[in-house]
């Protein structure tokens, strides 16, 4: 599955910015795949780019209306049916995020049918995979691991992987959620594939490669998330990292939507290799990635300071401070003409 | 879902034995359930139970045609559906544990729809489940874990079951895979679940429950296999599990489907108890649980008592030799009125 590049971003008439979070992101990190974005009468997000119609968004060169919001339950509000269907006649793909598949909804199966264009619905797989082999593959592999769910791990691959090409890496962004998928046009939503093919599924988002190529795979969950933590192993044994990062929001109390305490950075790195080594013996951390948006400069410096200090690793806000630190440790522990 | 008993056991035409291994088992664990076998002309599996026309089932008051064999791909073949309609029509309900689901056969959706008989398709589960809260719930919890995958975790969570029920416990299986839902009735084949809600159904199929009274939960995978790994981490989180007992097959030298070593029953206790503890502190190892079959009686003894005195826990092999060391433990380490 590739989703089609440009895109038109839709946010029908979204209450506030929060469920339009997944569109911000692609505009964010894809700004040149974004030509406009189509809202409804109502629509409380603006995401910065030109209001166009369906046809202006055409002679731009549009080729995908992204559903980047999200709705309560996920369902599809039946008064946007009309501009989805209206798009696909005017000659779009469509890409959505939300639980109702696209296909499901008789008007817009017929309309795509019809018009012969592509529906993709990244919360849900139709790829049929294969069990985890978990035997090493050609390439290097970088996974982004977290103390908890949503402290930055996409954000940190996609720096990554900005720095690393900028530094003169080969390295690719590798998409394990629903709107990394949007931001790189192909990978999978890991939650939603079948339990017995989570590590499979890692195995098919990062194939073999050239021995110097990077993966820059998003991490999702943490090892230590009660609700989560059987996918962040399986996403771990499919990965076969050869290192990783450790994402952490330092003012958070309780893990996401539980009553569990954070894990310390220390415990994340021991679990993480000991699991990590089933599928790669040498898989080691390389840096400390901390989201600092709730802390000004001085006590953002002072966090990563002592972050760095206390675990012999740099340690930064990758969008706040670059990536440069964590690029250079990966170049001194991965020399250019080492790899197997 | 509950599968109503007693079955008529369904067997096609499979060439052999191997085929009809869930059969075997529900027979093994369930014989006053299955009150006879429907086979067709060239079936080469015998469940050493009467051969039964529809009618003689019926009469005998079977309920559901189980469809308990596996075919390559999981496929229901063609000429098994005119014998699946007769069920129907005759008044059973079905359930299949194949990957074809029963309703997507015309000829069987429209037969229990007009007949208004259930069909049960064990490999899927239409349940939709909450994600997991990893907060502990009343009632005691056993899992059985593994060193690896089809080392004997379902068989030793039902012999515990019988031997518990003996000695006076309250205590109920409880599935995870379709062998096991075939044979309580109930449960959910874990591995079929969407990735983001293993832990999730876990705690639907285990719910709260009086204090004393212990669910034994069927395992899957191990924790070291590459596979699996994130199945078996999801149904520990979710289980919770106040006790494990860890399962072994001595004679396998490479983990089933995989190049992988066999981890060492100290390491699956050691990582059973670091990961468990995140939703259960008090986890602790009660027994090992050898499957010996390979064995004979005094090499057999021999693995037993090397094991036993080098884990200080009983160790049997739950089929051959009984459950009572378990037990006894189990009786030891939770008295009576202990509960909280």
């Amino acid at each position: 599955m590739q989703i089609a590049t440009p895109y038109l971003m839709f946010l029908g008439d979204v209450p506030d910015r929060l469920a339009a979070k997944t569109a911000y992101g692609i505009v964010d990190w894809r700004p040149e795949w974004c030509v406009g974005q189509l809202r409804l009468p109502g629509c409380a997000a603006d995401l910065g780019i030109p209001d166009l119609t369906l046809a202006e968004a055409m002679a731009k060169g549009a080729r995908t209306l992204i559903v980047g919001v999200v709705n309560a339950g996920g369902v599809l509000p039946e008064h946007w049916v009309a501009s989805i269907v209206a798009a696909i006649e005017a000659g779009l793909d469509v890409a959505s995020g939300l639980h109702t598949r696209l296909g499901s909804v008789p008007a817009i199966a017929e309309a795509a049918e019809r018009r012969g264009r592509r529906l993709h619905d990244v919360r849900h797989s139709d790829e049929r995979f294969d069990t985890g082999k978990g035997t090493k593959r050609p390439g290097r592999r970088l996974l982004t691991v977290g103390t908890d769910c949503s402290v930055g791990k996409k954000y940190t691959a996609l720096a990554l992987e900005r720095g690393m090409r900028a530094a003169g890496f080969d390295a690719d962004f590798r998409a394990t959620g629903q709107t990394g998928v949007f931001i790189s046009g192909r990978g999978v939503a890991i939650d939603a594939v079948v339990a017995d093919f989570i590590s499979g599924a890692v195995e098919w988002i990062s194939p073999a490669a050239a021995p110097e190529h990077w993966d820059l795979i998003e991490g999702q969950g943490s090892l230590f998330h009660p609700s989560f933590a059987g996918v962040s192993l399986g996403l771990l044994h499919g990965a076969q990292a050869d290192a990783f990062v450790i994402c952490h929001e330092p003012t958070r109390t309780r893990m996401r939507g539980v009553q569990h305490p954070l894990p310390s950075i220390r415990e994340v790195i021991d679990l993480t290799i000991r699991c990590g080594s089933l599928t790669n013996p040498d898989i080691r951390p390389v840096g400390i990635a901390v989201n600092t948006q709730a802390l000004d400069e001085a006590e953002a410096r002072a966090v990563l300071d002592r972050l760095a200090g206390e675990h012999d690793l740099p340690a930064t806000d990758p969008v706040r401070f670059g990536v440069e630190g964590l690029v250079a440790r990966l170049a001194a522990l991965f020399p250019a003409g080492a790899a197997a």
